[in-house]
């Protein structure tokens, strides 16, 4: 008895659907970079959209095309995760030939050493890629990195400086060259951002920018005095969320200089407080032209 | 000894911000519908743009504007959260003079009386309401609601029909008038209507809506007679991501037939799939002119 | 046709199961203490023992019975969420008479009103009652509370100091009498204690015991002035985790001075480090008794 | 000018603290099995107690010790997360004179590849490691694992089978002979042994238990005639998170049977329930001897 094809029936209600995808897909996958090659655990989201006339798509064909592309990574291993999100969005709408659009997501964490007054460690860095691809005008990369750093509250200083001076009315001028006591946190950056044609940019690069739009990184490993040192470093470097947005910005025109202005940015920055319990953010979601101007 | 104005300084790195906000702010709020007073515990997140030349956005009014429409609620309840989020939104842009664009989100739970099988139980549906304030265009608002029920597969009831047709040959007429066994699991389903100016729709409808577009609704309280009950229901109206998601549209269609086609209308459905650890999802992104076409 | 009661088979394995329960059940509850009656959103866990000769626990009547307990707190406010987990492990014993024990577990959220620097708002709280019920023995009832406050570091305050005093050597007099930049965090502190027969706690006191054993409390409005005073509050005040939860205990010694000795305390204080991407964490699981010797 | 060893301090308030520790440590770690070399991403969480008359442990030691086994480990790979654990639990005693406990925590994903109906595909599993150190007693050491699948409840089975064979009396003798629907759904068993000296048990045998205790496995990859053969042997195996329980009891007092009586054991089986919003769960804390009986 033949197994009815269910998929390819009418549906009785017809609208397109803009995603139908899977969501959650673990793999390690081989990616190699600057002749340095590493295994990624990488959480995969795909999904393509469908016609108004196909009742369900081809969705065991989505598992299959991430299987090839992990095993070919083996082989042959991708440049980076939004290279690997491309080839999986190019097989995708490969295999679902009624689709006009694939969008593919690739999480993964990278692990690379660190060095804090002498002593170094392997700390882990949230990295994504995305791919965009279009039935009829190529595939969109993006590349992300989500990191953890520190702020320290630029205004909560400057009230705790003016504080200390009214009960220290003599050492006013020294109270304004030291740094001194602000709430600080928590923060995590996230920057997104496109890889056109012929364009490319280095997670790690990314991720060096987050930490440095940061008052401070942070580190696994502190010993007494190195710890001192980092808080300081904070202290003397207080910013706010909308701070750190705008001197990720900043770096990210610099570092992009040769990409087009079409190309999409987006920098999230997003506070634990540690004086509320709810979180602070900024975010700037524009293109390179926007801020070049 | 003055206590200095941080945000209000010129930023070092001049870039309008498209958010600031804060997330994750709670509160108990009141709201009164058809005569029905009820308390909803709520999440809200809110956020303004900012302007290149000013440092930081004011964020203690935000809490300010928060806990005054909350004590507002107390005496004059709204008539659902996206009442509530418009009144935030608008009082965002007052006190906050600088800023072309207000966002507000508000989370909660709704909490029903549900019948079946003659047991009835009191279940909680997760609603939200939504608001985009624009300085010199109004308060966009929008409705939406979370709803899980389960979702039976028709694919693999028909490749087990045929299974089970091969192993009973004789028994074909009989296997082809009977539900046989799918897969089939725990979904959720996704509403989001705009509501523009002059309209309404309630958030019970759309989880009416919501429920009805599933294979079969959840209950809590389900003793032996009407479980077996609802698991026919379910087998009976087999469906994938895609119906559940094309069927919603089609009585959201009806249902807000006074609706202007501007109108934008998110569903998405996502199935925790009992066959395999990932999750399959669908999701249309609209306006009610598309559909109507 | 009869329905067959499958749950009442012998299983194919005979063992004992420890606990077999349900997970996730949300209600509106209703709660009076000291003449002010409340709505509480609980989240709330259910199990029971199974013997070895029983194939499956009735998990239906969990439902029918939080159900009952939940309309009748309407009539009759329970005095909180402890008494209300010791409700309903009683009527589970009741209704499954082959269980030995049964275990309550009551999550929510209380509002309660608070005040810095002028401003007041309504914030919330994380409370939980737990009970366990022993067939032949009684019920045992214990409240919980989670709460978020801020620690600033002592260890990383005086490294600075040191540090600051190297800098500026004829300030060191000076230097060693003001509080100087430390790291400083969010930090949940969690306090469970047993309420035996004829003992009572309120959840509000434990909440203040909470707050006051951190460097300082957080708050949602901060105008400048008070930022800047809650800020030199927690640098007056460091302390690592260790230090957080010895100060708990030592206010629950005092509080609970009726208490007996037999009585179970839990403390846990854990920070979300801002110069690290782990959290830190302290806990303390012992009885009066043994605090007392 | 000489930094302060703050953690030595006297405490004010003079309690011992069962652990202190840090939470989420992130590292890639190599492990070696049956010759087969592999990189894991673990989770790494560690504590110690800590006497009454210390401030602070001296928290950098815990990540000065985890990154020295996680160096180790790519010269001499550990024979598995469990090892790793003990290994670090030892050398925590040796780095914390003051503490009597240790106590490690390592959480992975172990990736294995699977076949299904002609298909394989590598799929990820949950495993984890934990050791307690006594410093006059050994390290004792567990392993487990949580593995995702599928069950079919046998009562709604039954039930259905009755409202069928009330729909159609002439067909009963047929109807009992062949599966029928049942709510089935996503289940996650949780399998954790102690490994006493001298004794040994792979987490890939666990993992194989657990999925056997299942009513089906889930797969990633399923075209239609396997999809349909796994609903059918999930349909033909109906299970209560109890059964599952009992079965990898039953399965581990056969694997273990050279374990001694004093070894540990916790099963644990959750159902994500597709006709209620709530999860079912049961579980089993327990030691072999028991078992045995």
């Amino acid at each position: 008895m033949e197994i009815p094809d269910v998929q390819s029936l009418q549906p009785p209600a017809k609208f397109r659907i803009s995603r139908v995808g899977v969501r959650g897909v673990r793999k390690p996958v081989q990616v190699e970079r600057d002749g340095l090659s590493r295994i990624l655990i990488a959480n995969i989201d795909v999904a393509v959209d469908l016609p108004s006339f196909k009742k369900g798509a081809d969705m065991s064909r989505y598992l299959e095309v991430i299987g090839e592309v992990v095993e070919e990574s083996v082989e042959s291993p991708c440049r980076g995760v939004e290279h690997l999100a491309a080839t999986v969005a190019q097989k995708l709408l490969e295999t679902h030939p009624y689709a006009t659009r694939a969008y593919v997501d690739v999480h993964s964490t990278l692990f690379l050493r660190r060095e804090w007054g002498g002593k170094t460690s392997l700390e882990g860095y949230e990295i994504f890629g995305r791919a965009v691809g279009l039935r009829d005008d190529g595939i969109r990369k993006f590349v992300g990195v989500r990191v953890t750093g520190m702020t320290a509250c630029p205004c909560a200083m400057e009230t705790v400086r003016s504080l200390l001076i009214t009960r220290h009315p003599d050492m006013k001028d020294f109270l304004e060259s030291i740094p001194v006591p602000t709430h600080n946190q928590r923060n995590v950056v996230t920057i997104c951002v496109e890889i056109p044609e012929g364009c490319d940019v280095d997670a790690e690069r990314l991720i060096a920018i987050a930490e440095a739009s940061l008052s401070a990184p942070t580190f696994e490993i502190l010993k007494r005095r190195p710890e001192g040192e980092l808080v300081l470093l904070a202290h003397e470097n207080p910013k706010f969320v909308e701070d750190v947005v705008r001197d990720a910005l900043k770096m990210l025109l610099e570092e992009l200089r040769d990409f087009p202005d079409s190309t999409e940015i987006t920098v999230i920055s997003e506070s634990m407080e540690s004086i509320h319990r709810h979180n602070a953010y900024a975010e700037r979601i524009t293109t390179l032209g926007e801020l070049r101007r």
